[in-house]
């Protein structure tokens, strides 16, 4: 027999949870489908600018944001979604893992991003034996190591500063112009370190069980233990696509204020969309607004049940 | 001598705090000048959908809010701003009790809103002798007595139950429709101190020296001790106003998504502006991104300084 929601949220994260504690308090019964609780701000060591807190980790704020959907009473589940459909009033939201079907009133895609890659010979070879998309995660490996962060934004700039605190060096590959925070821009500055590097691209990893070196396209060979790559995301639109969801050049999700996308009954928030300016504070706002347009959305479809 | 500023925030509350913290994390000078320190969030007794906080008090959230700007180097003082005036590249913002006149780069307006008022016999008269517009305040003052909330929105809803908690009697008198979360409607119906009454208007407040009563508009005479005010708010534009920003029809201050207003150099943020759904989160999150916008402003503006 299918499970049957008000509100279906497909990712734990920034977006997801508070779309699910403001769905809970609009009495909807909600769910959040996650394949990675916390969503990708796990994966950062320090929150500075998520106002309230001063400084926290990215996985404590996670835990935060979670803590506050449960005590809401939304349900939390580890899974993926592998296929939504709509069917008439409803949607059918298929799960990878739990291999059933859970049918949704409405539909919150707070599905976030992933890392991009370099498409460099020796990345994909040598990925997790030196080659690395989260300092934070993997930054005990490099204690005393070279390592290279590829990649000129705030978020590069910050995946450099982690690794300088145990690492013995830390190169900067930046291809065009340094784009972080000039907050960021000071530190990198003032940390001996770091070393930036603008103007090269990585051509190539290379190694033999795991990475000694970086070929640039200057022709210089650099060698060092770990390569990071930090050169942007990519919008996880797989979902969205199948359901005719509006997207933009960028492939990402179009919502409007009300975090309405073009598709009824279909909602988003956070990373996902078209917001240019990614931050978790964005992100919270968004799937607020998500949880109560979806209650909007319901309460008028569905009223005359 | 005049002092400098990159960018002045008008308004301490959940929106300008935010734009303060973001703004100093991209090196602008900035500095908050409110005349009511945390914004109206201070007088709600309880915040539960702010997320990350499960519960905290209106007063707490905005002492955090607060403790993070500082910490960030924003300067906030005690004023009120009784006129901005563009001059070719810079702003000449005069403040009204320190009675002097500083320079901005760029302007955030998150000067929030203020209760709305009935405009009935009685509601000037008593106030502060048994007419008010904020439960958290002034609840204290009505142990074992009779009151009234007049309002049927969410934040009425939570004046009556801040209200009952100590007061032996609470009506709420409600004009057309409860618009309350459903999650208070069901807390209203089940606090058998408050009784709601749906399709009145409060046409008088009687008393002597203090409140008696009230006269509803289908004749009957209610006695009775406090009378809590909770019909909405109106946006303070007055400064929006007088530098040509654009407002909608409620006088709200319309922003885009990077919280711009039709005037080059002035952002906006918070329940000022144009969001029909006022929110501690939304506003915290339009704060953020007026801040990153006035560094984007004054970076392209002032560059070639």
């Amino acid at each position: 027999m299918d499970e049957e929601y008000d509100l279906v949220i497909v990712g734990g994260g920034c977006a997801g949870y508070p779309a699910g504690i403001y769905a809970s308090r609009f009495n909807l019964k909600s769910i959040v489908i996650t394949k990675l609780k916390g969503g990708l701000i796990t994966t950062t060591d320090l929150v500075e600018n998520y106002p309230g807190f001063i400084s926290i980790s990215g996985q404590e704020l996670a835990d935060k944001l979670e803590k506050h959907a449960v005590a809401n009473d939304v349900e939390i589940i580890d899974d993926d979604v592998s296929e939504i459909k709509r069917n008439e009033k409803y949607f059918d939201v298929k799960l990878s893992y739990a291999e059933k079907t859970i049918k949704a009133k409405a539909i919150v895609l707070a599905t976030g991003t992933e890392h991009r890659h370099l498409d460099v010979p020796g990345e994909k070879e040598f990925f997790g034996r030196g080659v690395s998309y989260c300092a934070t995660c993997d930054c005990g490996f490099y204690k005393d190591k070279i390592v290279a962060v590829v990649g000129g934004s705030d978020s590069a700039a910050k995946e450099a500063m982690v690794l300088a605190q145990n690492s013995k060096k830390v190169y900067m590959f930046v291809r065009s112009k340094l784009r972080a925070e000039p907050i960021n821009i000071d530190r990198l500055k003032a940390n001996p370190k770091i070393e930036v590097i603008v103007g090269v691209k990585v051509k190539e990893i290379y190694g033999t069980n795991k990475v000694e070196g970086v070929l640039l396209d200057n022709g210089k060979k650099i060698e060092l233990d770990g390569v990071f790559v930090a050169i942007g995301m990519l919008p996880q639109n797989e979902l969205a696509k199948s359901l005719d969801v509006k997207l933009n050049e960028k492939g990402e999700i179009i919502i409007d204020k009300m975090s309405k996308t073009n598709q009824d009954g279909i909602f988003s928030a956070g990373d996902v969309t078209n917001m240019d300016w990614k931050q978790g504070i964005v992100a919270a706002a968004e799937g607020s607004i998500a949880g109560y347009s979806a209650f909007e959305y319901i309460n008028e479809k569905f009223k005359k049940e």
